[in-house]
């Protein structure tokens, strides 16, 4: 990545050196994984999370160049900024609190001379006491019925964090309510939700700091002619978490409960502010909440006070940027060797690719590089019988394994070839990460394995909601801490800002037509004049 | 791509020379669309499939060589021998017929001398009459009770592409039966799975060519343990389709009924066998499957009779050529405007990824660059709140936009800013298509757009049978057809291999200790010592 923010650092400069030498025989990672000690000085506890790189294509004198890169660029107090509520958010001129809402016996902090924990604190005691009032029945939906469903309306970051952590929950803990998420436009989304609710015991929840998205707003209207449909109140079935002033808290709309957002809280960050806390509380509890917070914030403290040498968050930041600006992987697999951790991938996919994919750096400096890797992934062992092939021997990519020590359901397990079935699960993924490594020789050519693939192995203890609260936080630090040694904002998103005026034009055309069936599209482009009139005339296009 | 395969080809020295151009101001998007008849020259409409490529990065000179290079490499002629059931698949010296499960009309073929669609049709005769005998309750569960849940145990291609089919058309059929899918060895996939089932109202089916995948075998033993608890016969709920002669195939172990996969249809390519036939004619009726099957056929006879210039799958395939060998960008994103085609991605990840991903060419020859793209994808608008940060300012990847023209749900619908959530959602997808290829200037850096991000738009007529057919088979056929041109056998995949071998050298490991409690792993590396102690130790290593 070219930019003077890192091309002036000596350690970014010895970094190029010493990426010159990583087609030598010393980097092949079968060599490298032979060094005396490396497993044991390569991998970290901190805290029920474990974090293993001793097969990444690093050795030390890669290891001391990047610690010393974190240190130049002062990423540690950068986060520690972070979290004391300076405005690392340069661009929009914001602090960014994610972890404020964790805070957990932290010394206050009064970024602009406001009680930031005390605000939070508000918000997460009405989420207990709303919750509590719903699981006690004492509110009922406007038939006098108790609450079974929740539809969460949000899109983006208002929803991806959440239902990671609902799907990952929801079979450690037994749900009060079920969730249902409503982020796309598509009507179809919209048809299918309620295909699965009673209108009469449905709690509507909808999540926009703005309150203006375009999709949430469509699908609000769409919840509340539904709502009429069926002669039921808002007052009765409708929650917002929202800014304060936003046209979502509007005394002249009445709603059953109104839960605040702050501007110093971004969405992909916000899984643990009311965004999260809402639906997770209505789910399975404040308490439950409260264990996932303690996770969140074991694993902040981990990140603002271990050294940067046993930094897991910091240290997993680093081995992507070696991964990405020298060795010149342009992606990373998630997968973890967990069906109820099947939506990680999506969620760190959103917070990962829209805080480092960026144009410019924080002091507004062009980036003449492609920023951000792509994220994907699917759950092992899934992934192997899906797009291991190309892993193993077509184009190359780093690879975060991910598992768990103890699954939920472990009592009755048949046993296949003398193991278990998470035994089974296990061996796969030790086997992968090696064999990806090592690869294999062979004189059929088609049998060839040239190894060298890096991967790192993440361990969580369960699926407890502490243990999913570590995991989420670890990938919020380490997103952030990529982004202050790049010297990018992690916290803005002005690249989606086009795509959305261009919508806005072409709703404007749609909208005109609607008005007025003589309206054409002869102004427009080809492309867009085709393409709404295919929209308008579906039997003459389909015909 | 450094192959003596293509590497002599004129065409593709040809278009090395263009790519040398493609930072010129002619080839920049922003300008090529302006070029007059681009939209109608640049899109095709065949059997109520749409394709638009006129946002590519291709000019007509790029176009005229791309289409000689499937000429040279008689891309046409090898998609005719695959369908004629020629051995097309060289390394297992096997044919790769997965276009005979749907022959409708077509002049019967002898592949080897044996009736191919003859094969064929007895099997989906059998479908057919198990599935009515399902529906009419001729056939029960152990106790006397209809089945209402079908529980589909199969990893890979024995459920992706039919859990893709069962979600796209969930909503647009009435389902007479639940499926569920069970391909993890996770054994709380196994736990999720059956909180959500009645055991006597279920049936499983177990989809193996081999009958021998560690995972599959492990998920049936757990489900053969779990009839056994609730008394129930699996004679009464078990269903298998694996190949004849396989260890599933012995009648000493009988079972309800068992359907016959083939040794010339790979797994990936088998939705359209018993692999999915048997599941979706469970599930909506073999009426509905037959559709489905039409639609595969609809997109078969265009890929096999339309001219070079004009055929979609061809045409798509060497876009994606020109995309990853010339501009190389290593990675593709398939974004379907439409929530009920969620599945499509996952499935063709596996289905490019598994048979592009390569390390050899047909012929043995060891390739020098890096094959097969990163296929991953979410549906839009939700991906614009996810990653289409990175896709406007960060790292480019080409985009394969999905829309649907009539959606399930069009009756009732709200108006949000004068328009129909359909008619949002299809302004967004304009919308990104335009925005990505034009970009837009800015003196401010951080609202810059570069733009020329190159993307392709599907249209499909609907979420029926047979558009879903046609938008499977498209992907079939513009994956084989890349395979063809690039030289690669796409139909095999050895690049598994390593990681079995070495899976199976670590469970023998995990056998040997759960058999005697005195067996240790010294003898084995730091790293695998590590995790098989914290998984033999869970409550000392989670201390």
């Amino acid at each position: 990545m070219e930019t003077t923010h890192l091309n002036n650092r000596i350690a970014y400069k010895n970094l190029k050196a010493l990426s010159k030498q990583i087609d030598s025989k010393k980097f092949q990672l079968k060599n490298l994984i032979n060094e005396k000690r490396r497993f044991k000085s390569c991998s970290i506890k901190s805290k029920g999370f474990f974090f293993d790189y001793s097969k990444q294509r690093i050795n030390e004198a890669v290891f001391l160049e990047l610690v010393s890169l974190a240190k130049e660029t002062q990423a540690k107090l950068q986060f520690r900024n972070m979290m004391q509520g300076k405005r690392v958010n340069l661009t929009e001129n914001r602090a960014a609190l994610h972890t404020a809402t964790r805070h957990f016996g932290s010394k206050k902090i009064f970024p602009e001379g406001i009680d930031v924990y005390d605000l939070i604190d508000q918000v997460n005691i009405q989420i207990k006491q709303f919750s509590k009032n719903i699981h006690n029945q004492i509110l009922k939906g406007s038939t006098g019925k108790p609450f079974t469903d929740a539809v969460i309306i949000g899109i983006g970051g208002s929803y991806l964090g959440c239902e990671f952590v609902y799907t990952a929950l929801k079979d450690t803990v037994k749900p009060f309510m079920s969730l249902h998420f409503l982020p796309n436009v598509d009507i179809d989304n919209f048809g299918r939700v309620i295909k699965t609710i009673n209108p009469e015991t449905t709690l509507w929840v909808i999540v926009s700091k703005s309150y203006t998205t375009t999709e949430t707003m469509a699908n609000l209207n769409q919840a509340l002619w539904y709502m009429k449909k069926y002669n039921l109140n808002p007052e009765n079935h409708l929650v917002t978490v929202t800014a304060k002033g936003s046209p979502g808290d509007d005394p002249s709309n009445p709603v059953l409960a109104a839960f605040r957002m702050f501007d110093f809280i971004g969405g992909r960050y916000s899984v643990s502010s009311a965004v999260g806390g809402l639906p997770l509380s209505l789910a399975f509890g404040f308490d439950i909440f409260t264990q996932f917070l303690k996770g969140c914030h074991d694993m902040d403290t981990h990140a603002l006070d271990a050294s940067e040498e046993k930094n897991i968050p910091l240290l997993a930041a680093l081995i992507s940027i070696w991964n990405s600006n020298f060795l010149m992987y342009p992606a990373q697999a998630i997968i973890p060797y967990c069906s109820a951790l099947s939506k990680l991938a999506p969620h760190v996919q959103q917070l990962y690719m829209e805080s480092l994919g960026k144009g410019v750096t924080k002091d507004g400096e062009v980036v003449h590089f492609p920023t951000g890797v792509l994220i994907f992934g699917e759950p092992g062992t899934n992934a192997q019988h899906s797009f291991f092939q190309l892993a193993h021997q077509g184009r190359p990519f780093p690879i975060e394994f991910i598992g768990v020590v103890c699954p939920n359901y472990d009592k009755e397990q048949a046993m296949s070839k003398g193991v278990s079935n998470h035994q089974e699960l296990w061996a796969n993924m030790i086997a992968q990460a090696k064999a990806l490594a090592i690869g294999k020789e062979s004189t059929e050519p088609s049998r060839c394995f040239k190894g060298n693939r890096p991967s790192s192995t993440i361990l969580i203890n369960d699926l407890s909601p502490e243990s999913i609260g570590r995991l989420l936080a670890f990938y919020e630090a380490r997103t952030v801490y990529e982004g202050f040694v790049l010297g990018i904002n992690p916290f803005d998103q002005f690249g989606v800002e086009l795509g959305k005026v261009t919508a806005s034009d072409i709703r404007e055309q749609i909208a005109l037509k609607n008005k007025d069936a003589g309206h054409n599209f002869n102004s427009l482009d080809p492309a867009t004049k085709f393409y709404l009139n295919a929209l308008f005339n579906k039997e003459l296009y389909m015909k």
